[in-house]
């Protein structure tokens, strides 16, 4: 008989980085998604199956107590007793680039509805799982998907790097907190445009200047694999070519 | 007839930074101080006046819409056409350091409220003010009182911690956005305890182990008498025995 | 019978930062004055002098140890039993800006001659005689020039950035060694181009692009005033327009 | 007729991070190990022998500009048309911590010697032959090793902490000059007590508080698999029980 894969659970699963770390962990892990919708992970799921590896999706409103609790009963109930070995927030609000003045009042609590109480509730439906799984080839690892704006705040981005400071200030606290307890907690800064049909147009004047997400995902694995005594809270990623 | 004093309006008015930057304000501006009740800034229009000053308190709950918006036609409305020069945001949520697994969504959410709401409705209403003031001896200046946790997020201050790297955030893309229209924005990094009733008991090994508000204030009053070709964006404020 | 002034004590007088902060400090102490060459500093003394303020220039190559020593012991012999009540590093090396297989050896020890040995040997002349003085109006401080490159290493500035990162490690290390002592030191990021003779042809497009020395020696000042409850280590300095 | 393998170049090779970084890329690559005497990497090579690989030994003074051409003609006569896949500078100067006023100047420039410019021959003798290089399975990469020092500056420290804040200074400016070139430039902060023999007294009393050089290598070995759509510059490296 086979031993129970242990679980990789990511919230946000869009066609870059979501997707690609979905793959990439679901080589050794049953992968749950959580995402707004179905259409988000449903062709996910196809994938990883046909891959012959296990994966199942659920319809996830990341900002949402009550959403959140369903989800995570769920898991629970589905998969009693089946070690949790990862956890990847990768959750994005929707992105806004206006002068301040012109930004509403509900696109400012928007960027903390995801950055904020997502990544809160997200946190504390994981902790207790990664922190009670034992027997893990890797340590337990709580990833956090960062950007540009997590430690720049540029002209025009108030919204966006409000909500990516306050993602940063969460892992970092969490670093300190939990790492001692055994559980690797990371952030990834990435610095630079992904490579997904909708950014197919972009920046086309030399190769490769866009990050392809399986490397995005290959880093994670890196860090998921890393022992206690040596755990990286911090990553930044980007194209050769990126200006920084 | 004398000349019409310029505005300084300060949000958040407690015995240590807030009641030392009104006074030190009001030796050159009239003042006006928001602050959720009206016990918080009595004495202070009270020691104002006192000096020959002048001062309005307007309770003020700064993370709500309606009470921002109607403190600050209550302001148009008194003051008209009288420039504003000067704007300083001391809000400070309700601090909580404890395991994250215990923060409550409640408390998480409160620091948002204060440094991330609050500090938004702050900036849309008083930005307008200080970018139409004219004939002002300085440039108009909004500064943001930040705290340790604003740069470093400890374990235990996952709350905190979060929303200050989130007003940061909020400060470092303002400055970015409305310097090159000359409104200064500065984000002040107050490292230490402040020296105030409630810490009379804390620090006293040493002499002088506890910052005092008034030198803040002094801090405050120098970076905004600073000419538009030498803006500082941040500074850090910590007692000279303070371990960093 | 007046009081002896205190002595301010700065290295690198150039047209810009170096003499603006000689003729300010000059307002309350008396002034010495370290620069490789006289002609450096012959002009700013005469001014200090016309103003009715003491000012004395040293000809000294601040990266020479005896150089140094002998600069000192002419101070130590000229002002016996005069305390010091600011120092203020300002010294800069020969500007390199260039890709890097094309940087000589002779160009990369050149930076640290100047931000490396020339500032040890300035902190370890200086903070003796700084520690030392008592019955000041002021903590004693040291204050050292940075620059954009102190925190931000560009392609093609590997010497000077190199250079100014060194620099801002040495006052940093010292601000939590010495500021414990009652001394005060300060690292200031300039970021920007000053106003000088040198400069007149840049940045002409819109009034005020370019730094005025005269309020670096402001803010220099308004740091050497701070007491010591309320120490800034760091301030960034730079003019509305400038992108960063 | 098997193919040439290409070369990995390692300067500083003691008892933990060069060696375990030798061993790592000696799967692949040919190691060339640049120490200042045989007996630093004399064992490293036979190790690495034994394993089946291949690995060389130069005595060379990093920080003397005639040793470092000498190590370099050697190895371009010794290994002609070999492409170069990976450079690590490792060396580190001896380490002080005692009070600033006791500091040496022969101390304090020997800081420079190794990470200013030691750093600086390295660079420049492995980075032609880095970007001449073709065919590589990799992206040639230029890996630093940094250390706590090197973003923070602590009191006491002002030798060791100055030496590594220069280095990631040069790190940063090579990432941007000659990552658009396709050569991939890493900075690793290592922070905290690397587990090796003479280190095997500290720290004893939770398991695994020391940092497995072997992780480090890991991590240096990823960082060299990343693709140029997807480069990290800096990686911070800690046990999960440090302080930080």
């Amino acid at each position: 008989m086979a031993a129970i894969k242990p679980l990789a659970i990511i919230a946000g699963v869009g066609p870059g980085t979501g997707a690609s770390v979905a793959l990439r962990f679901a080589r050794e892990y049953t992968v749950i998604l959580l995402s707004r919708t179905a259409s988000s992970f449903d062709s996910v799921v196809s994938e990883i199956k046909s891959n012959g590896g296990e994966a199942y999706g659920i319809p996830t409103d990341i900002s949402n107590e009550k959403s959140v609790k369903d989800a995570f009963a769920q898991i629970k109930s589905n998969h009693a007793d089946t070690p949790v070995a990862a956890a990847i927030f990768n959750a994005a609000g929707g992105f806004v680039r206006k002068p301040f003045l012109e930004v509403t009042l509900g696109e400012w609590d928007g960027t903390w509805a995801v950055n904020g109480r997502g990544a809160f509730l997200f946190s504390q439906s994981t902790l207790p799982l990664l922190s009670a799984s034992t027997n893990l080839p890797h340590p337990p690892t709580l990833i956090f998907t960062g950007a540009t704006a997590s430690v720049k705040s540029s002209a025009l981005f108030t919204t966006f790097a409000t909500g990516k400071f306050a993602l940063r200030a969460l892992s970092q606290s969490l670093a300190r907190e939990f790492g001692p307890k055994g559980v690797h907690i990371s952030h990834a800064v990435i610095d630079g445009v992904i490579d997904i049909p909708r950014t197919k147009e972009w920046l086309t004047e030399v190769p490769d200047a866009k990050i392809s997400s399986n490397a995005i995902a290959d880093a994670y694995w890196h860090l998921h694999t890393q022992p206690r005594t040596a755990f990286t809270w911090e990553i930044d990623i980007r194209p050769y070519v990126e200006k920084w």
